[in-house]
C-alpha cells in the first residue's frame, strides 16, 4: 500500500508545527484519495463519529494517537496533567460505542497515564506517543498473523464473499476477514471476491472494492441482498467477515447485515467464518444480547449518498418524509452459525464459551 | 387513492389528440407527482424498461394499453393493420423479460387481433381499448379480492415485513402483497408494516414507503440488511411479497432480495406469504430455475440514485471503476420457504406442483 494511501499515519508535534492524527478520509473514496489532519481532539472525535476512519482496529489506532492531542499545559501540577489525559481518554470514548477495540486502546492509554508517576511526569507525553504506536505497530503484526491463521481455511476456496470492509483500510494493514485473502494472493492463490455493497454507508461497495481493486485481486461487488441468490447458486465457497465485538459465548457483533449473511451460509452450509484480534473480545459480556448496538442518524437511510458519502443532506431523499426509519449500524450472529473465529493466536472452530475461555487461557498461560 | 396518483390511465384518440397511456412516473416518487404521457410505442417501450411504470400486473396493463398505441394505416388492408399490431405486441414484449404477466396480457390482445374478421377490421382499434381496459379493470378486481383472501392469514399479525413494491402502484389499485393491508386497515385492523428499501432502486423506501404514507398506514423503511436482525428480535409477524412469474412447482420469482428473506424467515419460523394473481403462474415452466431472470445495467448499482432514480449517471460514483458489479433483477424462492401462495382464487397452503395444478383445475373446472 502506498503512503497516501496508508489508513493512520501520526506526526509528533516539531517545533511550530502541532502534533497531528493524519487520516485517510475513508468518507471519500472511491471517488477521491484525500487525507484529513486532526490536530485537536474535537476534530479526531468527530473523524470517527463522521466514519473518515472507521473499522474496530483502526479505531482503535486513531483514538490511542488521539490521546496524545489532549491539550496539556507542561507547567502545571502532575495530578492536571494526568486528569487532561483522562478527560481526552473519555471523551474519545463517546465517539462510538460498539467496538470494544476502541475501549481496548484507550485503556492502554490509560494505563501509562496511571502508571507514570510524578517524578516522570514530563516523559508522559513521549510515553503516550510510544504507546500508541506499538498498538498501530502490534495491529499491524496481529492482522498479518490473522491472514496466515485463516489462510487454510481457504484452501480449497476459489470465491469468497465479504461485507463491509474489514481490510487494510480497517486496520493498521492487511485488515482482518480480508487479512488471508492478501496473504493467499501473495503465495500465489487468488481467489474471487464478491464485496456486498453494505449499504448504508456502501463500506463493501466503496471500500473493499478499491483496496482489493489496488492489489490486483478480483472483486465484484453486488447489493445485500444479491448474496442469497449467489449462495443458492454455489458461487460462494465461503463467508468471511470481520468483527467489532465478540462476546464470551463467541457471539460476534459486527456491520449490520452481517447476522442474514450467517443465517443463508447456514442453509447452504456454506462456512461463515469471524476474523477478528483478541482485543476484539469482550469476556465480561456472557453473550452477544448484552452488546450494545450504535443507532445512527436516520439521515443515511433517508438520503442517498452525496459528494462526501458522510454528508447524507446533499444526497437525493430515497425516503418520503413521512415514513420512519431505523438505522442500527450492527447486529450479532449467534455462535453457533460461526464455523470458526480466527485470531492472531488461532483458530477457535465452532466457537463456544469453553473453547473462547480456553483460547485465552493458552494466551495467559502459554504452554 | 387520488386520480393525479393513478397508476396507469389510458385516453383514447380525439379529433387531434392522439390515444395516450398517460403513467404517474414511479422514478421520480417520493421527489415529486408527475406523470408522463406516451403517445407511440417507443416512447411506452422506454418508459417500461425504465421502470416509470414497473410492477408485474402494472406492466401487462400498460403493455395492453400500449398496443393501442400503434401507427396502423386505416386504409391499408386487414392483414397489414393485424400485421402492425402483431409487430407491435412483439416489440412491447422486449421491454422486460421476468414478469410474465406482461406475455400474459399482450397474448390477449393478440388473441382479439387474431379473432377479428376481416370484414370487422375497422372495429379491430375499439375492441382493443376496450380488451385493454378489461384487462386493466379486471386486476383492480383481482387486487381487491387477493386482499380479501389474504387478510385472514394476517389476522393475528401486528407487524408485517415487505420487500419491493407490490401495491397499488404495481397494479391497477390495491397492489398485491400489499392488498391485505389495505383491506385490514379498511376493517379496522391497521397492521404496522417494515419496508425493507429494494436495492439497487428503492422501489421499498420511495414507492411502498410513499402508498402506505398516503394511506395512514404506519411503516418504517429499513435496509435490505436490516430485514434479518428484525426477525431475529421477533420483530416480525409475516413477509408478505408479490412475485413477477410463479413456476407449475409454486417456485417463485422476485424482486432481488425476496430469497435471502424467505430462508431467514423459515430460520425464525416466520410465515412467508406471496399474494400474485393466478396470471403470474407460467405453467409450462416446470420450475422455478427456468424462469428468465432479467440483468439489468451496472450502472444501477455503480451510482447512486441521481434525480430522476433511473438516471443513474447524475447519481455519485459508489464503485470503483475496477470492480466489477452483477446486477441481476429478480431471485427465486423455492415453493418449500413459501408458507401460502394467495392468489384472487383462494389460498395454496404450503405450495406443491399438486397443489397449483389443483388451484388451476378448480378455475377451470368449477364445482
Amino acid at each position: 500500500m502506498s503512503t497516501d494511501a496508508e489508513t493512520i499515519r501520526y506526526r509528533a508535534a516539531a517545533g511550530e508545527s502541532p502534533a497531528a492524527v493524519d487520516l485517510l478520509d475513508q468518507t471519500r473514496i472511491p471517488a477521491e484519495l484525500v487525507r484529513l489532519e486532526c490536530t485537536d481532539l474535537a476534530q479526531l472525535h468527530d473523524a470517527i463519529v463522521r466514519l473518515v476512519v472507521r473499522g474496530a482496529p483502526a479505531i482503535g489506532i486513531a483514538a490511542a494517537y488521539g490521546v496524545t492531542l489532549a491539550p496539556i499545559d507542561p507547567a502545571s501540577n502532575p495530578d492536571s496533567i494526568r486528569q487532561c489525559y483522562y478527560d481526552a481518554i473519555e471523551y474519545l470514548a463517546t465517539s462510538r460505542p460498539t467496538a470494544v477495540n476502541l475501549f481496548w486502546a484507550l485503556n492502554r492509554m490509560r494505563g501509562i497515564v496511571e502508571s507514570t508517576e510524578d517524578a516522570a511526569i514530563g516523559e508522559l507525553p513521549p510515553r503516550l506517543i510510544e504507546e500508541a504506536r506499538a498498538i498501530h505497530e502490534e495491529d499491524r503484526e496481529m492482522c498479518r498473523a490473522m491472514g496466515r491463521n485463516a489462510a487454510p481455511l481457504l484452501r480449497d476456496a476459489k470465491t469468497v464473499l465479504t461485507h463491509c470492509n474489514a481490510g487494510g483500510l480497517a486496520t493498521a494493514q492487511y485488515g482482518t476477514a480480508l487479512a488471508p485473502i492478501y496473504y493467499l494472493h501473495e503465495n500465489g492463490h487468488t481467489l474471487n471476491v464478491y464485496a456486498d455493497e453494505t449499504r448504508p454507508l456502501m463500506q463493501g461497495a466503496r471500500l473493499t472494492a478499491w483496496e482489493l481493486s489496488q492489489a490486483g485481486i478480483p472483486v465484484t461487488v453486488c447489493t445485500d441482498s444479491m448474496a442469497g441468490s449467489l449462495m443458492q447458486r454455489g458461487l460462494v465457497d465461503a463467508v468471511i467477515v470481520g468483527s467489532d465485538r465478540i462476546a464470551e459465548n463467541g457471539d460476534v457483533a459486527n456491520k449490520i447485515g452481517t447476522y442474514p449473511l450467517a443465517v443463508i451460509a447456514h442453509y447452504h452450509n456454506v462456512p461463515f467464518y469471524v476474523v477478528a484480534p483478541t482485543n476484539t473480545f469482550d469476556l465480561e459480556l456472557q453473550s452477544g444480547d448484552l452488546i450494545p448496538i450504535e443507532q445512527r442518524s436516520e439521515d443515511e437511510v433517508r438520503y442517498t449518498l452525496g459528494a462526501n458519502s458522510a454528508v447524507h443532506a446533499e444526497g437525493r431523499m430515497a425516503v418520503p418524509r413521512e415514513a420512519s426509519v431505523i438505522n442500527p449500524a450492527f447486529d450479532v450472529t449467534p455462535a453457533e452459525l460461526v464455523a470458526a473465529i480466527v485470531t492472531e493466536q488461532g483458530v477457535i472452530e465452532r466457537p463456544t464459551r469453553e473453547k473462547v475461555q480456553q483460547h485465552f487461557a493458552a494466551i495467559t498461560n502459554p504452554t
